[in-house]
């Protein structure tokens, strides 16, 4: 067990993306230029679950153009999890698990790439070199549609959600104004960000100087004031015939409750979830009497590949490159952060962030990204976005569907005896 | 009143589609192509209510690159809406005054760009030469999401919905999947199509060949077993670890009513309507306990021109060309419609078809393209829906954003005194 050329354990964490695979192609393809210097790619199947349970799954045995797609290939190519680490104090079995297999498979870097839990996840790692006497370096790459990473100008998954609220308002936009005289006047789209409105927020690029469109943002950062916003949307339909409005799902009432949770019941008294998006479509029923329309895009704005901002792509490439350089360079408890040193034209490049200043920290918009009625985004948070959701790139099509990558995800043997109990 | 060369009323009816606007560019290119035999395109603003109201819009006065852009734009250009017109013994005041306008501009042409109710306005039109004395050519232009006019072998509008509806299936299954180990194993999208499956059907084109994708479908022509559904849901879950389902918005419980109409009521008492997919959502947890995430795609799906098939872009403008020589041949009481030559590869052409024989029928989808099961698509299905999808047909984009052609739409000014009620 002590070879020179160390192996990786990558594992993707927490809700994919439609780029997160493209962080994936980074890391496989440096390591595999790095061959005299580093050994294979062990992803973890399910995420930090491969590691637990020893369910490791051996990229070496891709081919070249497999990995190569991952590149345009959306979610997460050898499955995540939503599976928090405790801390050592709280559960040092787990701990001392994972070095068990690391040890077993010879790993000698951690890559991590997901969220804020992530971070606090990979950083306890890092600590295990101390902590339990295993060499590791434990590096976090930054991926999450919310973009509410702190330490990085924007996070690698946001851009191509963002790109993706932009389009879809902008379209969505043009269909109501077409049908408004004598049919839908409102339309909800609900997005996500249940904490920090970046998605939200993007659903106002929908709106340029070549195309003014009566856009209504509803971020969580603002408390819901439903008699201002109705004389809001109310406004925009006097002046424009119509109003689209984008609510971010965890938009909260006055009383702190989630817009959201409003104690549904179908007719046999089951509560029911339903979405903020029809919530507030109720309310501007009974408010303003006009006819409306919502959708609810989940699962499709963070795996919409088809439409990823080329700016995304790349980041989210760079910064699984970068994971590689940084072990080599025998980095340990950090993250590759995206620095902006240009908004137009935009420029960016990699830097290396303390990931204890990472973990568990929240980006929310800054206030001054708002407008001042808190419906809508100022030209300085127009600048932050504009490059963001720049560049299309297209993945390659067969019979009229995008053909993404389908990795094999050979298992690597189990060395070791027994099995782990996740809890 | 009395000029060689008469003018084209061109008007867009019901719903809007992602390629509409491409027949229009189709109907004005075509008609500024034969500038010696035709007079002007005068479109109607917000559909048939443009000519009632006597609002009509000068297309041109639109620049050759502003008209040609309308090939890459959604929605309705000149506006749209829902109002049937009742007979003319219902309602003569309307005929009247259809028949003033178009005599008062010149109007020898009358294109309805619609689906069922449009083809039957039309119809009635065309009726008038006879029944009011006034020469005018009536000619229906196929369009509708739904796919369920007859005598066409699809309609413009379908095609792009349904690689829309094809694509994010792909994508959020592939999302899903990813997760489904300690997260979302059913995943369910709602989808257009009060009555004809044809979009639902469409998302079972997300599995091939190359992409076995587990996903069940809800038609509207099957009637709702919840028991047998839950099923079936189980056993994809037991087989792929998650299973997706695309529910259409008309599909029915076995007491005839909407599935999507719960009687929910908020925590005040007010009745809410809940979309289709929350409520499969919520069966699903009942029934099965496992976590679910769901979508209401909504306008996104028929307005989503940046991921238009490319079959449908071509045949949405072959189809507006193809009035303007009906109308120069003397037709009248007329739709061109596409024919299918072969399936692969894939030919069609455009045909006449008798507007007696679309008006007021929906083609809805033939048992022999649904699977046995009720829950999937039939090889058949598949083959008549394959070609549909095909190709990408991508707009301009600038900073990140589609480029929508944004019309002047100057108004023909007036020459009626008076205005017309409508109802």
């Amino acid at each position: 067990m002590t070879k020179e050329k160390k192996n990786i354990f990558y594992a993707q964490s927490g809700g994919v993306t439609a780029v997160i695979n493209a962080t994936a192609c980074g890391v496989i393809e440096a390591a595999r230029a790095q061959r005299g210097r580093i050994g294979k790619v062990l992803a973890g199947r399910n995420g930090i679950l491969g590691a637990l349970t020893e369910d490791l799954i051996d990229t070496s045995r891709e081919k070249k153009s497999t990995i190569a797609a991952l590149r345009h290939t959306p979610s997460g190519a050898f499955g995540s999890c939503r599976y928090k680490l405790q801390s050592p104090a709280e559960n040092r079995a787990e701990y001392e698990r994972l070095v068990d297999v690391f040890r077993a498979h010879d790993i000698g870097y951690f890559f991590y790439n997901g969220g804020g839990d992530s971070a606090d996840t990979c950083l306890k790692v890092s600590q295990l070199s101390k902590k339990m006497g295993y060499p590791i370096q434990a590096i976090h790459i930054p991926k999450t549609v919310d973009n509410d990473l702190p330490m990085t100008d924007n996070s690698p998954g946001f851009g191509s959600v963002a790109k993706y609220v932009a389009i879809s308002v902008r379209e969505a936009s043009l269909d109501v104004v077409s049908m408004a005289r004598t049919s839908t006047k409102v339309f909800i789209l609900e997005v996500m960000g249940r904490h920090a409105g970046w998605i939200a927020a993007a659903g106002a690029m929908a709106s340029s100087a070549d195309s003014d469109l009566p856009i209504v943002i509803l971020f969580p950062e603002i408390t819901f004031d439903r008699k201002r916003f109705m004389a809001t949307v109310k406004r925009k339909i006097e002046k424009y015939g119509y109003c689209s409005v984008v609510v971010s799902e965890g938009v909260r009432s006055p009383n702190g409750k989630f817009l959201s949770d409003q104690g549904l019941r179908d007719a046999f008294g089951h509560a029911q979830l339903g979405g903020v998006a029809p919530a507030v479509a109720a309310m501007v029923k009974q408010d303003l009497g006009v006819k409306y329309h919502w959708a609810v895009a989940d699962y499709l704005q963070r795996s919409a590949r088809h439409i990823a901002s080329k700016t995304d792509v790349d980041q989210a490439y760079a910064v699984g490159k970068a994971a590689v350089d940084f072990a080599l360079k025998g980095k340990s408890a950090v993250m590759p952060a995206i620095s902006r040193t240009s908004d137009d034209p935009y420029r960016w490049k990699i830097v290396e962030a303390d990931l204890a200043r990472v973990a568990n920290r929240e980006k929310m918009m800054p206030r001054g990204f708002i407008s001042r009625d808190g419906f809508g985004i100022t030209p300085r948070c127009r600048t932050y976005l504009k490059p963001l959701i720049k560049g299309e790139d297209y993945p390659p099509y067969r019979d009229g569907l995008p053909r993404y990558a389908s990795l094999a995800n050979h298992p690597v043997p189990k060395k070791l005896g027994g099995s782990f109990t996740v809890r």
